[in-house]
């Protein structure tokens, strides 16, 4: 291993998950603002409670009330005046249903010139909703949906209409009180009527669509779900502003900054990585073997989430696997190294965030009897790794704005 | 379709394979150059009859003898006093020896002052060749190599020693006389001693490691096979100067200098490119997304050799599945697109080059009735291309310098 890149690696990664914490993405928007009328505030979703934390820490306004819904165990203790529900994810379940019971209620005293602040997460979807069918119906129509080969788009646009809550309904309740929405986003492209189902983002699906789904797949409903479909989502919603405050993008925004401050000089590739993460993986190796002997320093930087497709039985993650697939094709340079990262610390089924490699990792696994191709075929990155010295772990961390993956030419080797 | 766009990346395309045509490479090199005492011009590989005729028609000093061994079918016409020899292609055949004997019975003649110009592509390994064993024998120890799971360098350690003209041997057969190589390469990073089996490359493997294969899989000799195993190739070859004057080194370089020319910054990713056809795909339309509202005009470059897993019984090629699957990510944008193409100008067992695809090739294959999952699935990139008149079509161009994929931002789609 090659220490000096492995340590420029790791502030690159480590520096860029902290520019997304929950806390500094909340402090760097909420510090010294003020809202008009009373302040109602909403804090769903993963990173709820350390959310609504920061931003009781860091407003000077006083909070009128506040509600905290996050998944089972994300509350670290109580908040002074603000009650913590924690409910089901990703199924939601009967604390779902009273935690959003006590949200509308709050919401339904603000006055027209109050605001309601609304601090939003990834797994928003599960922990915010109220049905407006039975649970068991629900249920039978998801998987009618599901066992037809419906896409995400179809499915979101039924779910909507049978919710009181999804698809800009929150927002619509909270009328004519301003909200004001504060996201971390976990899905690329930051689609905000995606983003926990966008219960504060005009829907851009329709009634008619809905009612072609029913038909393209013969789907059974009772009348009381039919005439749901019926009735229109909002497709305006002037009461709300939104604004996009930690993503994969200022994850890669910050790893670029970060870099440059080591000396390197930034190549942003993309903050949309989608393909699968050992093909990622090789394609950044390709990279680096171009432009190792370029005599310069540089940083490509890959946001995104890529995908597995499971062959084998072992232990990793999205991110180790890119790692590990990008060593065979930087074998033997001594100038290069790639770490990928997921920014909530927890990459698969595992306690890793991550994986590092250099030019040295193909010889190092080889050392104990390790190939990368039988690595791979097997699922294992996580022991692989392990057993050379390239894991991250940074444990939990509290945010989901996805992955970055850092690829670091360092001038030639003879220069260090 | 983008018309302007399709314009651009077909200039761009087209211009870069022209500019490593073995006609451009060889008038590049040769022209105005003398070389010392009598000159023997000795071409072989798929591009040896074009690479000969460029040289005939613009070197100066006279050609004392000459001889041609390419492909079936690669000979266009006789160039005068120059015998052309077609010969078996990717398996030897007895044609394949004829030449090669005739190779050295005319550089036997060379005087310690004379050159051998040595004009070598892609196919050389097949087309230039006098093994040391029988025929039979030959093959017998390639199929114990294959079937023991023998890789690429373990297979040419064993090979070289078996012949009288690999492994540095035929240049080491000409010295004293100076050996001049010029070389249009179609491996990656262009190894010296792997283009064509490195007829006048030092062989970096030793008779120690050829031994060591024979232990480890436990091979059946003959015992004059194992004698030659015992005969070390030259290591240092000081009769040799060697310039490589195409590889997709060369190409991408081309495609970034037109693209420059058409107003794009070009950026070379890499000319290295090897994973998977479809996610490198995916990975450059992730980029395109990414850069598609920078306001920049960008080429983003790819060089390569993709490669494809079958799953379907289509028709296609890597250029086509890589343009077909970034077609997906760049969906309804209206200033980007993706051209990949084959330097050979026969991409897969099809008539084109390769492929072309913007954000309007997903609604225009809708409107066949066609999606690109499923086509991939099928590996037909080449009907569905077809359909959305998607196809690049050069017909075979004489060179084979591998691939290049061109990704081009234009300015944001108001700016046109």
């Amino acid at each position: 291993m090659y220490q000096a890149l492995r340590c420029d690696a790791e502030k690159i990664a480590r520096g860029a998950i902290a520019a997304v914490s929950p806390e500094a993405a909340v402090r760097r928007v909420l510090t010294g603002k003020t809202f008009s009328g009373r302040l109602y505030l909403v804090s769903v979703g993963k990173a709820g409670w350390k959310m609504a934390r920061a931003a009781v820490s860091c407003l000077e306004q006083p909070i009128e009330r506040g509600i905290v819904v996050t998944k089972y165990g994300h509350v670290e203790h109580p908040i002074p005046g603000i009650p913590c529900y924690e409910a089901g994810h990703p199924v939601p379940d009967e604390n779902t249903f009273r935690a959003t019971q006590a949200v509308l209620d709050m919401t339904a005293q603000a006055s027209p010139e109050d605001t309601v602040l609304f601090l939003l997460s990834g797994g928003g979807s599960a922990l915010f909703e109220k049905p407006l069918v039975e649970g068991t119906e629900l249920q039978a129509i998801t998987n009618q949906l599901l066992a037809s080969g419906a896409d995400i788009v179809e499915m979101n646009t039924i779910r909507k209409r049978l919710s009181a809550v999804k698809g800009g309904r929150f927002a619509q309740w909270c009328a004519p009180a301003h909200v004001e929405v504060i996201v971390l986003s976990d899905i690329l492209g930051d689609p905000p009527d995606m983003i926990a189902s966008g219960p504060a983002a005009p829907d851009s699906s329709t009634c008619t669509d809905a009612l072609d789904i029913v038909k393209k797949y013969d789907l059974t409903l009772s009348e009381r779900a039919l005439s749901l479909l019926h009735q229109e989502t909002p497709k305006e919603l002037p009461n709300v502003s939104t604004q996009i405050i930690g993503s994969v993008r200022q994850l890669c925004k910050a790893a670029g900054k970060l870099a440059e401050e080591l000396g390197y000089e930034p190549i942003l590739l993309t903050d949309h990585l989608d393909c699968e993460a050992r093909e990622a993986g090789r394609f950044l190796s390709d990279i680096l073997r171009t432009h190792a002997d370029s005599g310069r320093k540089l940083a490509f930087l890959a946001g995104g989430e890529t995908v597995v497709h499971l062959t084998g039985k072992g232990l990793g993650g999205r991110n180790q696997e890119l790692a590990l697939a990008a060593a065979v094709g930087i074998q033997g340079l001594s100038n290069v190294c790639v770490i990928s990262v997921g920014s909530d610390g927890t990459d698969g089924p595992t306690d890793a965030a991550g994986g590092y490699v250099d030019g040295d990792t193909v010889r190092a696994l080889a050392e104990q009897g390790l190939r990368v191709a039988d690595v791979l075929a097997q699922n294992d990155a996580y022991h692989a790794l392990k057993a050379v010295n390239g894991l991250i772990l940074t444990g939990p961390t509290g945010t989901n704005v996805n992955d970055v993956a850092v690829a670091l030419v360092d001038f030639s080797p003879n220069a260090r």
